[in-house]
Formats: structure tokens, sequence, C-alpha cells
């Protein structure tokens, strides 16, 4: 049985620093990663890696601390704290935590537990800054680094059913916010005040709130609320929509634009829980959408039709987006696929877990479904002076085909 | 006159991309800044710098685009735009707006304009990913590259009176939202229901919801807001307070817990605006709270008028510092001040502006405050079974001593 936090702070005279609603990350569960990791590392030679970003660190340790997680290619890891140790180990499996004064004592206490220092080393350069980097490398000035970025996203594209019933539990978030918007959405409301409601529910049911993102620069503040004409900004994000956002200094999101009648609302919605991060979009309108809209909307639903019945284990991503490119061509929609002329962007739907951004991205890429993955597929239009339309799942690839895991009506819901 | 978003768009048959609330950044405003980092060039002996990071190129540029702003030591800087320069000429006072099909073109199109490829360039190498920062010393492969981070991080340190303005109206938020909140408390809530509510009317208020922070792994949520005992969790988090969080994947922040008669509400919460950030705590209680955290309190606001009295243009961070040690040493309570044993950090306060966790830090440094710099300043306290109390206020250095930008009422507010 997984511990959930109540029972791990169980006795300690100590602030319940693990809630009883969320569960903690079982042995097995960090147990199997590390195993994934320590193959990585001995398919590439190396001798250890070292862990320092928080995703990746939650997802090997179990929790969240300043801290280095050390994994040697053979053996038992070890979580280096420098704050909070007494945290970490009512959060994690692991049984080797020990404290760390400073990153200086970081070669001492590796050469005590493990003997030699590692000569050959893989680190998240992906997300690592280099100054970061260079205190490392004069740490260990013996030792060669190698990028392992890559080999950790890949792993964490499949899922264990563990995690995915984390993204099933985010996704009832937005299933149940989806739920509740005809009773909160009104004309005149503006986007702004109308994402303050919904996200105020979200957080009601339990919605973590921060949004993890993989990539340098990119952010996300609960998704994109877009009404009308707003769903036709787009930015420099890698989104099919964006919105104006309030200021140029967030350039994306919500505007102070009244929701008026007549237009379509794009709930475009990125819930997440215990970490797990799922992706979802729906439509509301006030009245009756314009006719192109409902054109384009039906497109989207048959683009998702037929890319979900294609998706199985060993299908490339290639051919799903390609796909969905012909899909959109034969609606006559080819230039308004995935956002309009120069803001175009070239997937269709990417992988979610503890980041928004992870691997599979369905575009044209040769990687192939495998059983466990998990991502959110978003067939979107932007039309110009009109704003966008689409629709967005969270899909788990099983040996059968695709499962989905936000099952809510797909309907464009005419409100008020 | 600062243009504003709505005069930008006009006429464009775009989307308002730039809310008429919003103001866009004056030439005058990147015109100095730009100076400014060229007189850091200069003094160092580069010839160019390579802005990349989203908050530091809002700052230089006015525009968060994907893009690559280049700073010659002298001249005219350009902003080079992989996606999206429309956007970026109707949000950047920069005349020297440049399309870039992707990074490869960056070399010819720097050669392009400004002649021979720079050999001495300065990077955000504290921000940089490795990866990143590779693909970069491939491309100019004659470049030696030094970190510009500690520079950047000084220069923006100091305000003008346009920012300044900014993290008032951010202040706002805070100060609006503080006022509303005896309506919104009562008994039974949840500490995520109640930020929920509280959010909402963030956002009504123009809350950007993005809080960005330099700090490697570095993550916040709206602030922290806390209930009686909650307020003793800890986390890896450099702040005095953190909170459980709602699971250890998130470890910091709101839990599920029910507000309880008798227990104090840390109200620690960060105002957005224009990108420009306050910071901002008061204490509000269901029913008297018990003597020892009034007690606490009452030293938390000695130490305050203590610290800002003596703050001034040429005092250094450490001589603030150590006052507020000294005050909470005099009160008894050295061991709960900041955090509590081992979880206690080593500031009373931080700069603010386009980040959270900017310079001043007040801490054991020698940089001296100058004119213009804003910070928060926090002290509070740890009580290990009754939680946190404490103040915090985000302070404008003037020549005179500091000025108050969260001007709101300090005493505990008892409600219900």
């Amino acid at each position: 049985m997984t511990p959930t936090g109540a029972e791990a702070s169980r006795g300690l005279g100590a602030p319940p620093l693990v809630e009883p609603r969320a569960t903690l990350v079982p042995a097995e569960e960090t147990g199997a990663r590390l195993r994934g990791l320590q193959a990585v590392l001995a398919g590439a030679g190396l001798d250890a890696a070292v862990i320092v970003q928080n995703a990746d660190l939650y997802y090997y340790s179990g929790t969240i601390q300043a801290s280095y997680l050390y994994v040697p290619v053979a053996g038992e890891a070890t979580l280096f704290v420098r704050k909070l140790a007494a945290r970490a180990r009512l959060e994690s499996p692991l049984e080797a935590v020990v404290e760390l004064a400073g990153l200086r004592e970081l070669p001492g206490q590796i050469g005590a537990r493990y003997g030699a220092p590692p000569r050959r080393v893989g680190l998240e350069l992906d997300v690592l800054p280099v100054a970061h980097f260079r205190r490392l490398e004069k740490l260990f000035p013996e030792a060669a680094f190698t990028d392992l970025g890559r080999d950790i996203v890949r792993q964490r594209a499949v899922k264990s059913p563990w995690e995915v019933e984390r993204i099933r539990a985010a996704a009832g978030i937005a299933v149940e916010v989806d739920r509740l918007i005809p009773g909160l959405l009104r004309e005149g409301l503006s986007e702004a005040e109308f994402a303050g409601l919904v996200e105020a529910e979200a957080r009601r049911l339990g919605h973590e709130g921060i949004i993890r993102m993989r990539g340098f620069n990119q952010e996300m503040f609960y998704g994109q609320l877009l009404s009308g004409v707003s769903g036709w900004a787009a930015s420099y994000l890698d989104t099919p929509l964006a919105g104006t956002g309030l200021s140029p200094a967030v350039g994306q999101g919500v505007s102070y634009k009244p929701i008026r009648r007549g237009e379509q609302v794009v709930f475009d919605f990125v819930p997440v829980r215990e970490g797990y991060i799922a992706d979802f979009t729906r439509i509301f309108s006030l009245g009756e959408p314009v006719p192109a809209l409902r054109r384009a909307y039906a497109a989207a639903l048959r683009i998702q039709a037929d890319v979900a019945a294609a998706a199985r284990p060993g299908v490339s991503c290639r051919a799903l987006y390609e796909l969905a490119l012909a899909g959109a061509a034969d609606e006559g929609l080819a230039e308004s696929f995935m956002g309009h002329g120069a803001a175009q962007v070239r997937f269709i739907g990417h992988g979610v877990g503890l980041e928004l951004d992870e691997l599979p991205v369905l575009a044209g890429s040769d990687l192939e479904l495998a059983e466990g993955m998990v991502f959110a597929l978003e067939p979107k239009f932007v039309l110009p002076g009109l704003g966008a339309i689409g629709i967005e799942n969270t899909w788990l690839v099983t040996a059968a085909g695709l499962t989905v895991l936000t099952e809510a009506p797909e309907h464009i819901r005419v409100v008020g």
C-alpha cells in the first residue's frame, strides 16, 4: 500500500509536512526509475549521474529539496540535501538521505560513500545554467560531463500505472471545472475576471498552481482562457493559441477584454495534481457561434478522431502529424491549422507528466508511440478576425490503442 | 507621453495585442537601460552582449519574444526575432527588429548588420542552460564568452521612476486584496479554498499570474497563505515561511488544512502588474491570537521600524541585517527569527522588480543601498507548534531614506 502523508508525519510532533490527500511516491516507483536511469548510465559508459532539477528530483527521489541526487551506475543512490533534510526524510522513499552543509562538501561526501570520485558524469545540461555547471566542473576537476537531458526526458515519457493514476486525478480537476463553467460564464465579465472565478474552483479542487515546463523561457499560468478575437493573438510561446496577456510583460493568456455575446470562449486548461499535469480544451459560447467557427470545430473533432484511431504503439509521431495536416488540408483549413500564418506551430500534441512540454511531441519526428506514453492531442484552428477554436484531450497509449483521460462533453456548449 | 497599447495597435486590423490598461515600455527607458549595459560592456572590454532570458529581454527591449537581443558596445541594438516579429514591432520601442528564421542565421545576420562577428561576448550565464550555451559557442567559434548575469542584476536593482510607478501599481493589488480579506475569510475554509477566493480578486484587479524568479529551481505561486501551524513547515525554498503545499511535488504554499478559530492567517502575497512585482505580508486572525504570537508580531514591527529608520543610500546590507538580528536577540527570539532552527534563512529582505529574487539582498553583504533600489523587508518569526507571524512591506530607497510602496494597516486584524 502506498503510504499517505498523514502516516508519514504521524507522531513527529511536527506540522503535517505531507497532506493526507497526497500520497508519497512509493519505493517501487523510485526504485524502477533509478534502475532505468542506471541502465542509461551503463549504456553510455558513465560512472554516475548528478540530478539537480526540481521535476527530475521529484521523479527519482520523491521529494523536492535543495539537493543533489547522486546515482551511481550500480548500487544505491544518495540524496545529498542542503535544505531541508528532515523534510526529505519524511517524503522520500530513498534510504540514503544525507545532510550537506554546502555544495563544496559534495565531492568529499561522495568519496566517503562511494570511494573514488566519478570520472564520467551525466548531468541535466538541457536545463542546468552554465554558472552552476562551472561550479560543478571546479569541484570535480577530473570528471568529464555528458548531457543526460534527452535520456531523462525519454525515460519520463513512459508512465507507470501509478503515474497515470495521478494524471487522471489532475484531469479530474479540468473535467469538474468544465462542468461548472456554464454557471460561472456571463456576458461582460473580463477574461481576467472569468479566469479568476474558474481558477478559484480549480484551487478548491486541489489544483497545485505551479505548472512546470522544461524549455528555457517557457512559462504558463493555468493555460489560456480566450474569448472571441483574443484567440487570434499569437506569441513567442510554442503554442497554437496564446492570447494577448494583461501586458507585454506577460504576452500570453487572459486580457482585460470583456467576454461578449456571440463569442466563443476557449477553455484551454492545464490541471496539476501531485505534480502531474494534464491538458484539456473545450469550447463554450455566449449564444450561437458563427458558421465558420462551427465548421472549423467540426474539422478539429474529425482530425482528433482520425489521429486517435490511428495511434497505437509503434506508430511514429510523424505519421500522426501528417495525418492531421492532411485532414486540415482536406477541410480547406491548412492555413489556419495550429495557428495562422507566421504564427503556426509545427506539432499537434505533446507529452504531459511532471512537465507540460514532455515527449512524445506529435510533430515531424521519428519517435514511435509506446505503451504508457501520455500525451495531449490538440487540433486547433485560428481564424483571422474570429479567434481560435479546437479540442484537446489527454490520452494514454495502451497496447490496444488510445484511452482518453479527460472524458467530458465535446460539443460546443452554448450558454445564456 | 507613454504610448498605450490601444494606440500601438490602432488601425492594424489585428487583435489588440497590447491591452489599453498596460503601457508600452517608453523608448527613453530602453534607451537608458541599453546605455547602462553598454557602459558595462565597455568596462569589461566586451564587444557585445546577447540577451536571451525573458525578464532581461523585457527590460532591455520592451517585449518578450523568442528572440536574441544583440547589444554592441556602441551603436544601435538589434532584436533578432524567431517568433513573433510582428508582435515585437508593436510592443518594442527599438527601431531595429529583424526576423530570424532560426538560430543558425544569427551569426550571418549580425555580420550583415555590424560587420565582423564579435570576439568577446557577454551572456546571461547565470540562467542560460549549458546545452543552449554550447549551440552559441558553435555558432561563434572565434568568440570568448563572459558572464554578465551579475552586472545585469546590479543594473536592474536600481529602478527608474517609470519602474517604481509600476511596482506601486502592483503593490496596489496587494493592498486592495488585503482590504477585501475580512469579507472572504471564514472558519472551516481550507487554505486552498481561501487562496482561490483571494486569487480570484487579485485576477480581477489585474494580477498577471506568472511570478518570475531568477534562481535555478526557484518557484512561487502567489506567495504563501498559511494558517496556524502550517507556517511552521519549511521547505527547500530560500524563504522564511513555506507551508506544506498540496503534495510533496510542490512542497510549498497552501494545504488542504481547514482554517480554524484562534489561528493566525499569514497573508504573504506577491502581486504582479506589467511584469513588476511587489511583496507584502499581513496577519489576520479568526479570534484573538495567543500571547506568544502577539509578542513575536510586536517584535517584527519593532525590527521593521528600526531597519526602515536606519536604511538610506550608502548603508550596507550587512549593517541592516545585523541590526535586525540584534533586534530579534534583544527580544529573546533569535532562534525563531526568519525561520526556526535548521530552516532559518540568512536574510531579512530582497530586491523586487521584474523578478522576485533581485538585489539588494538584505543579508551579510557589502552591497550598499542606492537611491532607486526597491526591496521587500520581511522580519518574520516561526514558533514551533504555533506557526509563523511577521510583516512585510516593499520599500523604495530615496535620498531621504525609505518610502513605503505597500501602505496598508499593520495591526493584526481579528476577524469573526
